[in-house]
């Protein structure tokens, strides 16, 4: 069977891989598995928002139909304006796409910069499905340390660049690693990609749960952030949307002309349904959103609290929906996730699984937003078991 | 502006570029534009089938998280069993993937056959959205000439292949020429694909509203189609559900382990509601589905019959949403085509969009299946008014 090179050097999808470990496991009524693999709210969207869903798919024709390829003005829009605001900056309609989830969103702005050959860096742990799409699209990823406290620095990415490169990536609040990437950081980046004539990419998934209040970063305020910045966002995690699968991706007018190519052969349109969602989340859940995002932050500081309590355990970083943490064990990281599977009813990634070959052995993600406080209390009570 | 030279030297969307010659435009209430551009049904599904997507959206909590990257279980095995019945073949769930819609079906397809550099076979006038891919994904196009009856010989074929040869892609009921591959040449092209060790890629999107009863062809028949074999189809023509992104993919298991790793990382998973409805389509909509075939293809004959009183034109194609047909006038095809809009107020797509440059300038797309037969009438009486 011929099979692509590129793809098959890809590594195999983590969440896949880790359902796998579970398929078939009989986990007792008394002590249920205890989830903390995938980044993915359990939990329907709020009853108000299920309402309007169905009515929209009741009384809007054009919601069954296709749309535009870069998504719906009206949501186009909604998404200028709002993060115009957030950020101060002027952005118009025009600085926005609507893709079918944020992967999407990364896998358009990619395709627009890099051709196979070229070099994008990432700062390491990285989220995986980046560096899967690096590789299958034959883009070198150039690995980024980023060392104890989980933060690049502007010299070691100097100190990457060849002529190949293209871009910069950089996830914050960072997905696996959690840590909120201070403002000046974020700059520091955003010089080094204008004075090299790269892009710098922002994937701000889980922006709405940052801890911080204010802007996270002044990019979008530079009068030619358009030049250099792609940014990406999702809203999956904010209105509990995973399943329909809804992103963004802010850039220059110029550069979605390259999106749009991208997106109608890979697209066509997003879905009409998710949009309408997604617009009616951001017009009416505000206020809800500010109270999920309070729920998040009191879950990460019980898991703070959870390891700091844990013998030999560490956290490294802990923020969006993740803690990062370094385990006490021998065992190497993935081997100690099968055995926690077992021995304790938990499902969480192991580090290796965020990082090039051979790194992350003593490192677990644990997506924490997927449990609430009695069950990360229950989650602490068993890894306080485990030897 | 740093760009993918891959993605700059992609056509844009013929879509999107027609959208934009009628943007702007007031077509007046008494002549309102013939739109017969895109194949999208401009209906909403049946009431049944909108109530019922009310009703997950309000009562099924599953369809608005992540599901299975290769799509809701209970789908797959709905596919796989009304496609093996109509085939004549013996598939189950592990032969099916669930996409965003056929476009990212053959996008996950070729990703796991061809690296840059690589070579596909396409027959002419090609569908613009495969060719697109093909640039983007730095793959070569092979364009393999049809001439008049717009069906391609195996012999054509052959000498098209060369060692980097992965795949040969059929459009059957084709877009844009309409016609119907008869069994024997899709056998042939089997046969072909199988000795050359190479990917024989099916795409029957428009398999709904095949003129002929009985199997279209054998090939899932055949005892290791898997082998050489891969099928794609999209719900969207069936149940209008062009806004919701619902496509599938047919082929071997271990081909799906790589099309996991591509749709993991571009899509996550197909959105929840849309396979829902698609999955009450497919259990609900048989007699509903039978009448609208009978319609369109009482469309189809009406254009045919239009275009055999129009002096001068000639059908070279009908089937499937299309008529694919010559045109007597001197303009190139899109010089025909911006004409159209403004003389007649017709928007149709140049043969020019569906070929390699320079040909296809005789010809247009015309997608009947948008309007019907009384804006058929109405076609052809502005058609006849065209000098």
């Amino acid at each position: 069977m011929i099979l692509n090179p590129n793809l098959a050097a890809t590594r195999p999808s983590p969440v896949v891989e880790a359902k796998r470990w579970i398929a078939g496991k009989d986990f007792s009524p008394d002590a249920p598995l205890i989830n903390v693999s995938q980044a993915a709210p359990i939990d329907p969207p709020p009853i108000a928002l299920r309402e309007a869903i169905a009515d929209i798919a009741m009384n809007l024709p054009s919601a069954h139909v296709y749309g535009p390829v870069l998504g719906l003005p009206d949501l186009r829009d909604e998404v200028a304006s709002h993060f115009g605001t957030a950020y101060g900056g002027v952005l118009t309609s025009e600085n926005v796409a609507i893709t079918q989830g944020c992967n999407q969103a990364f896998c358009a702005a990619l395709a627009t910069l890099a051709a196979p050959g070229d070099e994008v860096i990432l700062p390491t742990p990285w989220y995986f499905n980046h560096q899967m799409w690096l590789d299958m699209a034959g883009v070198k990823t150039v690995p980024l340390p980023t060392g104890d406290e989980l933060l690049p620095t502007v010299a070691d990415a100097e100190a990457r660049l060849t002529e190949r490169t293209r871009a910069i990536v950089l996830v914050t609040p960072n997905n696996p690693g959690g840590v909120e990437y201070p403002a000046d950081l974020v700059m520091g980046f955003y010089r080094l990609a204008k004075k090299a004539g790269i892009t710098l990419i922002l994937d701000e998934t889980y922006r709405d749960f940052d801890s911080r209040t204010g802007r996270p970063h002044d990019l979008l305020a530079q009068p030619d952030w358009g030049d250099t910045v792609i940014q990406l966002y999702s809203f999956s995690k904010a209105y509990r949307l995973t399943g329909h699968r809804v992103g963004a991706l802010i850039a220059a007018p110029e550069r979605l002309l390259s999106v749009e190519k991208f997106l109608d052969t890979v697209a066509i349109c997003p879905n009409q349904i998710g949009q309408h969602a997604a617009l009616w989340g951001m017009r009416n859940l505000g206020d809800w959103l500010a109270g999920e995002r309070d729920e998040i932050l009191a879950r990460r500081l019980a898991v703070e609290e959870g390891f700091a309590k844990l013998d030999g355990w560490r956290v490294l970083g802990a923020g969006a929906y993740f803690a990062y943490v370094e385990h006490p064990f021998d065992d190497p990281a993935e081997a100690l996730c099968r055995r926690m599977v077992d021995e304790i009813g938990v499902l969480a990634l192991p580090g290796s699984m965020f990082n090039p070959e051979g790194q992350g052995e003593r490192h677990l993600r644990i997506a924490f937003a997927n449990i609430d406080r009695d069950q990360i209390a229950v989650l602490f009570a068993r890894l306080a078991t485990l030897t």
